[in-house]
């Protein structure tokens, strides 16, 4: 398996680590993305610092307001947050609730 | 850095180590877009098997039509692929071109 196929495979784990706890095993609610926020962007987003931040998140990415985030709806934090992230792209972030200001 | 961060800096890694080698660092061009297929997606894509499906994926990524494919345009590559791939949302597959019977 390639450098970005198990990058991939991996954001499948962490999605399904995260969802299976409770309710649909699809679909990660408020408190499961709270979850996945604290234990796996640390680095990326000070959730702790700022409580709101999860409803901020949980709003942008609950785009068809069912209070849920399904995996594609998670894939667009994941690109968000990683375009924002790219030192590579220096000066490039598209805009977005979560700025790299949060970092 | 957690399974997700490295995650995520793995998709920026593979997609600068194809960027990087002609031209405009910061975009895939055809080649480098094939050459990335064809090195990192071999379990999702057969492109060596249908030589068009690269012109394909690239039409449908270049969504500026500057005939480059950028880190977030290929990160929408990423999520539908992975999407797709996802035995876990087994009957889920967003419409897209490259439909999950390319694997």
């Amino acid at each position: 398996m390639s450098k970005l196929e198990s990058a991939m495979e991996t954001l499948i784990d962490v999605f399904k680590y995260y969802s299976s706890k409770e309710g649909d095993k699809f679909q990660l609610n408020r408190s499961e993305l709270k979850n996945l926020l604290q234990g796996e962007l640390g680095e990326y987003l000070e959730v702790s610092k700022d409580p709101a931040l999860v409803n901020e998140i949980m709003s942008e990415l609950d785009r068809n307001k069912d209070c849920a985030v399904s995996f594609e709806e998670f894939l667009v934090l994941v690109t968000k947050l990683t375009v924002c992230g790219a030192g590579f792209f220096q000066g490039y972030c598209s805009t977005v609730v979560i700025t790299c200001a949060h970092r």
